[in-house]
Parts: structure tokens; C-alpha cells; sequence
């Protein structure tokens, strides 16, 4: 598992390792100087945050939320991810700007769904520079405090004005019991909100770890999903922040794809504020780390359970590798392999597409020496099929959650995971009909 | 356009060059010192070939042909391009030895389709090595001297019987006649059999080129489609002979893609039987390739218009780039972009996902001064949309010729076209249903 990386040295009793884990089953594996509980809730789990959401008009439903503010009652560690696209969205230029700026403090973040202010020119920048001053003005922080992000069509300006009076309707709004709503109100072509949180005990005392995203198609982020935000109530430094959310996205919302597409607009941000009194050190850093990894796996898990059109989720994981870096390509290859995406929709054990996959990956293995298994069963080893137990695998295929395992064989032992959905004639009708 | 490349200081007069050309329109520009002419028939419409097709039981169905055999009367100088992926078919593995062997010289091809006989081990090579054997003692030539190629589903072994049996059967049927049989014969889930012909004028003398060609799905060839094959009755040595396939291919077979995937077994074959008695030298070699890709470029496109699932051809042009790979990079990635091919499928002019695909190319250039033209109409400049040409852009995407252009602006000047066809909930159904 990846995430025992994240640990190595760090736990005082080595990581427990289970035989069989299915995907997003259980939290990181860890030693006893913490311990890890669901929590109710999503992003105002840990205290000190507040949300309002708002429908303030730029989706064209009357009843969708479309706005939501998240507030930190006192000035909050602040940390972020964003897209590795050329192309970048004015929310993701301003809100590095002002993290730059501030060197990792943040008071509010505002997000909008419905539009991306992405491709929009000098005047995209312009509204998002607007948002940031309305939301500060209105919670009573800079300007420079206020991280953005915007979600949605690209290329069509916001409706500023619409914006403008969302944001203040929204700030008069804010509690901490709205949570759920601002996980609503982020989504664009989602099925179901995603929030998750845990409590993390450890012997300096208790935080909570919280969490929103969303994201249902352009979804291969290098960096950051589409939208995700971290919460914790933890005592953390900005340096800290960053460091632990790099660590956690890495085998999270970085090792998820739904069609291959990196977005203009991912990002992910993380904030602390500290409200819990207990303070992160090196000594507690694995204990945060292991809360986001957390929340993290389990909102990036739901982006692909509800990828657009998905109706399985599929985890790829790729063993016996020379290098992670191998293991991961391969298994990036995989996933995103329209063939093997159709034929796990279609419940068929085509371990032909898989092998041929792999083989255009870019890296260099035995064939062999590679095995291929499909839910447990073994369909390929030594360059010949087992077709005698494609029953077998067809039964696991016609499940939910699928399994599909990789040997390369190479002795160099090193393995990834990458966490897919299969490909729907929804997939097309959605993506066909999106601004029509 | 990129073929005027191979042409670059061979022709006498400077290539011709339209302000509009369509995708798979005319064949390419040349000089005076050739013509070319549109011919009947397909790969027996050069003299010396004769075909014979046959249906001996790989496929299900009952009247479907499924094995050919191409023969040339003597021996005929061969040419071959092969799959880059890592794993390779038994038919590529032995073809690429009998062809080394020879040094370019084979007199039969044997071709079947419903089973690839790819990761099948060393009983499959056992299957292509008894195919060749098989076709050369019916022939009456040595077994090195005969190429094979299989195309349908991975990982099932070769009912070999039948293979043996339909081989005997194909040579009793050899004719010049039968052409047609033999391109409808290589069909897996093609719509339609991809032949063509052209005869090439020069001042030595006539020629003629034909090919045929298969492939729908899975198909990003790197160095070949699926299956292609060209023949020619020109008298050309092998060396010359693969220079003019490696220098057609590239902006033919290895300029479209379907669905991105690499196929375990591509491979491109060019027969020259010198029946014509017009020999190729350096003078007359450019005549060779301009016949070559004027038959590449219509079954290369055949394979795109009749990929699976596809309703409309769409040609990407990158230009402006700093070289003509970087230009390619970006193309390919539009091209495979899932998002942009169902936006083209449902006739939405969504140039956001096509600058959002250019972002993720990995290629670096300048946004602000990158344009997106849809059918000739400009949707995207100076970091801006012309979002009130949107209307004239979706009427174009109503055909089923798309063009999509975009220039980098990088002041380079580099430009190169992939041919990709749209993505339908019908490719999602072919591929979750092709084995069951």
C-alpha cells in the first residue's frame, strides 16, 4: 500500500497490512501513538469553520445552491494544490497570488459552481479579484485572505453581479451546521455531495480532520482534484499544512482518474484553524497526515464512484514494479484505457485489453513474467490465458467495486494504485448534451 | 500540410499548395514530373497480385470471410512496420523474422481475422509458424518468405483446423479478381472494407499502388494501423521500398486514432512485384511515395470515418508550433480527448475543452496568443471567446467532416494534422459487448 510510504520510520509498531483490502475499505495502516474515528459531518466537523450556501443565480435551476462561503473565526494556516494544466482559471491564478502573498494565512474561502471563469481574459480576473474583496469585506478580513474557486462551464464569464450578492447572502448565512450545504453547492454534474471526517486522537489530545470535494468528469488531476477542501482543527504552521497535504494527495486525489482529463481549475486547499488547541509537531505530523489521507481517500474514492456515467468503481493496482513511478504509469495506462473501461461496463474479463494496455504504457517488463488478475482470479501468467476461469472473474465484474491486479514480474517489488470508473454510454450522453 | 515534407526538394516545381483542403481530399502535392490517377480495385489492382479469400470457421458467423492470402507470381521485394507496443503478437514476432531473414523478399501474405493470436505463448507462435508453412508448400515457395497477420480478439488461441484448411482453400481461390473479397475478409468490427487504388505516372513509365486495410478500435498506431497493406507493381528495391512506407506512414496510418490504444498487433505491409517493369530510383522515388500516400491517406481515414462507433471524421490541426512534434503532441491530445470528441458528437462548438486539452499536452506556449478556429470559425483569441460565433461553429459540427485548428502562436511555424473520429454511446456498446 502507498500510504504505509507516508509512515515508514514515523510509527512506532510497523504497519499492519491486511491480506485483502478492497478499495477505500479502512483508514491508513498506523502504530499506536494515534487512533483514527470516523466523525459526523464534512468540512465544519473540526470546529473554528463556518459555511453558508446560497442559489444566488448562476445555475440556471432556481433551487440548486451555486455559492458557498467557508469562514474561519480567527486567521487560519492555509495550504494548497493546484492544477499542473498550462491553462489555468483566474480563481487558481488569484488564489495563488494571495497565499503567496499572505505566506499561507487564510480567513474565507468562496466557490462557485455553474462557471469556471476559466479561458475569460483580463475581465475573468477581474471577478475573481471582486469575489475575494466582496467576501472580505463582508467577513471583515484582506482581500489577500480570501482563497477562490470557481467550477463549471469554461469560457463563459461570471455573472458578477449575481456573484456579488450570492457571496453577501451567503456570509449573513454562515453556521456551522451548513456544512452539507456547501458540499451541495460545489457540485456541477455530480451525483451525490462527497464530505468526509475522522477524529484523530493522539497523546497530546484530539483534532478533527474534515473534508468536501467535487468532480464528476475531467478528472485526472495532477496536483489537486477538480475542487477539494481540508479542515482541521489542529495547530498547525503553514509549512506543516502544505507538507502533509502534498503527502496526502499523492495516493488520494492524485491516484484517481475518470477520463484522462486534467482540469483548468483543479484545486485543493487545506486550512487549520487551530480551534482544537492540540499543535502539530514533528512528533504528531504522521497523526494529521493520517486524518487527511483519511478524508482524503474517502472524497476522492466518492469523485469516482460518482464519475460521470460510472456505475462501478475499479482500483488498479500494479505490483512487482522496478519503481512506484513504473507501477503507477502502468496502472495509469490501465485505467485510463477506454478498452478495459468498456469492457469491465460490459462485466467482460478481457485481460487482453489489460495486457495490452500495459504494454503501451511506456514501460519496459517481461510479459512473460507478468500475471493478471481480475477480483482474485488469476486470467494471465506466463505469456498464456487461464480462460477456464473467466466464469470466475465475469461474477466479481457484474459487482460494484472491481478489482484488477498486475504483476510485472520485474523482482523490483514496488507497486501503486490508481482508482478508476468504467466507461457508460451515459459517459457520452452527459458529455455530449453538457451545454446544450 | 505535412506530406509536402516528403516531397522537399525532390519535386521540380514547388509544391502546389490550397487555401482549403479537406481531410482525405486529392492526394498530395507534386510537381511535373508525376501524375497520379484515381484506379479501380484495391490491393490486386497492380499487376502480379492475385487474392484468395474464404470463410474456414474463426468467425461465428457463417457466411463471413475470415482468412485471405495474397500472392505475387515471383518473388517481390517486402517492406514492414510493426506494433511499438511492448507486447507483440505471434504473427508479428514471425513475420518480423521471416522478413530479416529474407532481407525483403517475400511471394504470399496469410491474414485472418476473429482471432489475433496475441499473449497465446508458445503455442502460438507454433499456430503462425504452421500458417506460413501451410501457405508456402500451397504457394510453392520457402516459408520465410511468406508474412502473416492476424486481427480479433487477444488472448484465444487459433482454432488451427479451420486455419489450415481455409489456407488451402484460399490459394485453390487465388485470382486477381478477388480483391474486394480479401479486404472484406480482413474485417473485425470495421462497417466497411477500406480498399484503394492509384496509378502514378511517370516519365519512365506507368505504375500502379493498391492497398486494403483494417481496423475500427483500438487504434493509435505507432508505425502501423492494425492491419494495412500495399502493393505496388512498380520494381523497387526493399531498402527504397521501406523508406517510402516509413516516410507515407507518418502522416497517414500513424497520424489518426481512434481511441488511443496500441494495438498488440499493427502491422503495415508493401509488396513491390516489378510486374509494371517501371523500376523506382532515386529519381522516380518520390513518384513511389506520392502513390503511397495517396492510398495510405484514404485507408487511413476509411479506418477513422469507420471507426467504432463513429458518425463524423474529425481532422485537428495545431499550427504555429515551435516543431512538428510538438504540434502533433498537442493534436493527439485533442484528438483523444474524450471530453472533445463527445462535445463534437453532440454538435457542441465547446472550444473550452479543446483549450483545456492543448493545456494538457504537455507542450508550453502562450495562451494569450493561441487561437481555436471550429470549421473555419474563430472561437477563441487573445485569452478571450467570440462566443457570438458559437451558432455558425455548431452548424459545422452538424456534418460529418469536422475541422478543429489551432495555432499555438509560438512563432514557429511547425504544424501537423491527426485524424480522430467523435466519441458515441455505440463505441460503448461494441466494447462492452464485443466478447459476450
Amino acid at each position: 500500500m502507498a500510504d504505509v510510504r507516508s509512515f515508514a520510520g514515523r510509527s512506532r509498531t510497523p504497519p499492519r497490512r491486511r491480506a485483502r483490502r478492497e478499495p477505500g475499505e479502512g483508514g491508513p495502516p498506523h502504530g499506536a501513538d494515534f487512533a483514527l474515528a470516523s466523525a459526523q459531518g464534512g468540512i465544519t466537523a473540526p470546529a473554528g469553520f463556518r459555511t453558508g450556501a446560497v442559489h444566488c443565480g448562476i445555475k440556471a435551476v432556481s433551487s440548486a445552491l451555486d455559492l458557498a462561503v467557508l469562514a474561519v473565526d480567527t486567521p487560519a494556516s492555509a495550504a494548497a494544490l493546484f492544477t499542473t494544466n498550462l491553462v489555468q482559471a483566474a480563481p487558481v491564478t488569484i488564489s495563488r497570488q494571495h497565499i503567496e502573498r499572505t505566506h499561507g494565512v487564510a480567513r474565507a474561502v468562496v466557490v462557485n459552481s455553474g462557471c469556471a471563469n476559466a479561458c475569460t481574459g483580463t475581465r475573468g480576473l477581474a471577478h475573481a479579484r471582486q469575489m475575494a474583496q466582496e467576501t472580505a469585506s463582508a467577513v471583515g478580513c484582506a482581500p489577500e485572505e480570501v482563497l477562490l474557486a470557481s467550477t463549471g462551464v469554461i469560457g463563459v464569464a461570471l455573472k458578477i453581479d449575481r456573484v456579488v450578492a450570492g457571496i453577501r447572502a451567503a456570509v449573513l448565512a454562515l453556521a456551522r451546521s451548513h456544512g452539507s450545504d456547501a458540499a451541495l453547492a460545489i457540485m456541477t454534474t455530480d451525483r451525490f455531495p462527497k464530505e468526509h471526517a475522522a477524529t484523530v486522537r493522539t497523546p497530546r489530545g484530539s483534532f478533527t480532520v474534515g473534508g468536501m470535494a467535487k468532480g464528476a468528469g475531467m478528472i485526472e488531476p495532477n496536483m489537486a482534484t477538480m475542487l477539494g477542501f481540508l479542515t482541521t482543527d489542529a495547530k498547525v504552521s503553514p509549512t506543516l499544512l502544505r507538507q502533509a497535504l502534498r503527502a496526502s494527495a499523492h495516493d488520494t486525489f492524485n491516484a484517481i482518474t475518470v477520463d484522462g482529463e486534467c482540469s483548468t481549475n483543479d484545486s485543493l486547499f487545506a486550512l487549520a484553524s487551530g480551534a482544537s488547541g492540540v499543535a502539530v509537531d514533528n512528533a504528531t505530523y504522521p497523526a494529521l497526515v493520517a486524518g487527511f489521507l483519511t478524508v482524503s481517500r474517502e472524497l476522492a474514492l466518492g469523485i469516482v464512484r460518482g464519475g460521470e456515467g460510472a456505475t462501478k468503481l475499479i482500483a488498479v493496482t500494479v505490483s512487482d514494479a522496478r519503481s512506484v513511478d513504473a507501477a503507477r504509469q502502468v496502472a495509469r495506462t490501465i485505467a485510463n484505457s477506454p478498452l478495459v473501461k468498456t469492457a469491465v461496463h460490459g462485466a467482460d474479463p478481457n485481460w487482453g485489453r489489460i495486457v495490452a494496455a500495459a504494454g503501451r504504457s511506456g514501460v519496459t517488463f517481461d510479459i512473460d513474467r507478468a500475471t493478471v488478475h481480475v477480483g482474485g482470479t488469476l486470467l494471465f501468467e506466463k505469456g498464456s490465458p487461464h480462460d477456464d476461469a473467466a466464469p470466475l472473474a465475469a461474477e466479481h465484474l457484474k459487482g460494484i467495486t472491481v478489482r484488477i491486479d498486475v504483476s510485472l514480474g520485474s523482482g523490483g517489488g514496488a507497486s501503486a494504485t490508481i482508482w478508476t470508473c468504467d466507461l457508460s454510454a451515459e459517459y457520452v450522453r452527459i458529455n455530449g448534451e453538457y451545454r446544450t
